[in-house]
């Protein structure tokens, strides 16, 4: 349990589940793992910014670089990356078993002219950098500008990594 | 061919290939297997909804959530879905060699201010857990809006599967 | 180096590394390669077009339909291959080590109502199926218009192969 004791050094708070709106279903696991035997991969549904009891920060909700600052959007994609390790704990009991970042899949809900997407992504390589350190955590990247996110989430991110 | 028993059972049609636009050149497969021995995977390229007779339902191309409404856009995910499978049952054979869903990456033409897209890509995912159940058919997933896909679709959907 | 070899034939020039503006920090790699041991996969993070001496095409910048023609977003696709084959030589050191192209994802910097995004991407499709043939070159793709890239690149592309 060294990346949970990380996190703990660094008074990180893992969020709780999603508050799912109740009109709003979703038929899928937030993280899939497969083959079901070790070692393999695990797939990561595209998580937004949750605060530490599972709700949506509703101060950075919309458009990055319109209603959204730059700040407040690299600031999402960092709780967007707790939201994942929260999801990654639950599935695989043990962040430690996260051996290698492999993919990671960012998209940024910008504005129009927005086009600094890398820098505000970088909240969520930063972070796992921090964690993982350079061997394990180093990933591939995409960082996108897109036109609409569910519930007007200003990120998400998608990811595979690898487990053992 | 289980999965084929469950398609008949529901009366459901997988459709022919694409129609292709004369002027349109897909220099790719719609379903690439790797490695060339079993198990492996299978990358599946982003499909969009085709009628029975491989033509595009062209009562249902354009954005969603203007000319398209979020019904007629579940149904094109749905559509999508078969579509899907009708280039994995040409690649495999037998649609049970498909063991495992892992990653569904759905995108909606998205209009202005349409942000329901998980709404949309259910159309897909319901289709799968019906045929495969949960445990097989269940996928991580991603639903984003994007500003354009080819020919006006309303939606695409791009996937990765483990076979057999 | 067969493909090595090809390039050369060809007269194609691999750029070098990407001229990074100032501001711009990129904490990820162009290519990630996984499992350390081989065979493997590499995964390539998204990338743009680059003149040979890694610079931004200047003239080729902006949403493609608009600023730029599709015959220069298609030069800008064949460019961004070029620009992914030389972040694959440097991680790999032989070209010849890529035995199958898995998942080619297209991003298309799309102006508003432009939807031929597939014959932009043919740019780069076509370059990979020249160089490494039908059997080893064909991929699964996806090609989508999206509402912004970084540093307003008119395309970018991520991609996923296999390395022996």
């Amino acid at each position: 349990m060294r990346i949970e004791q990380r996190l703990a050094e660094r008074e990180l708070i893992l969020p709780e589940p999603m508050q799912t709106p109740k009109n709003l279903v979703l038929p899928f696991p937030w993280v899939r793992l497969w083959p079901p035997h070790l070692p393999g991969r695990a797939f990561v549904s595209a998580h937004g910014p949750l605060l530490p009891d599972g709700s949506l920060p509703k101060g950075i909700l919309g458009k990055v670089g319109a209603e959204v600052s730059e700040t407040d959007a690299y600031e999402a994609a960092r709780l967007t990356g707790l939201s994942v390790l929260a999801s990654l704990q639950r599935a695989l009991g043990d962040l430690d078993r996260v051996t290698g970042w492999l993919r990671v899949f960012g998209m940024v809900n910008a504005a129009q002219g927005f086009t600094n997407t890398p820098g505000v992504i970088n909240g969520f390589s930063d972070l796992i950098l921090d964690l993982w350190g350079p061997e394990h955590g180093v990933h591939a990247r995409s960082a996108i500008g897109v036109s609409e996110l569910p519930l007007g989430l200003p990120v998400e991110i998608e990811a595979e990594v690898a487990i053992d």
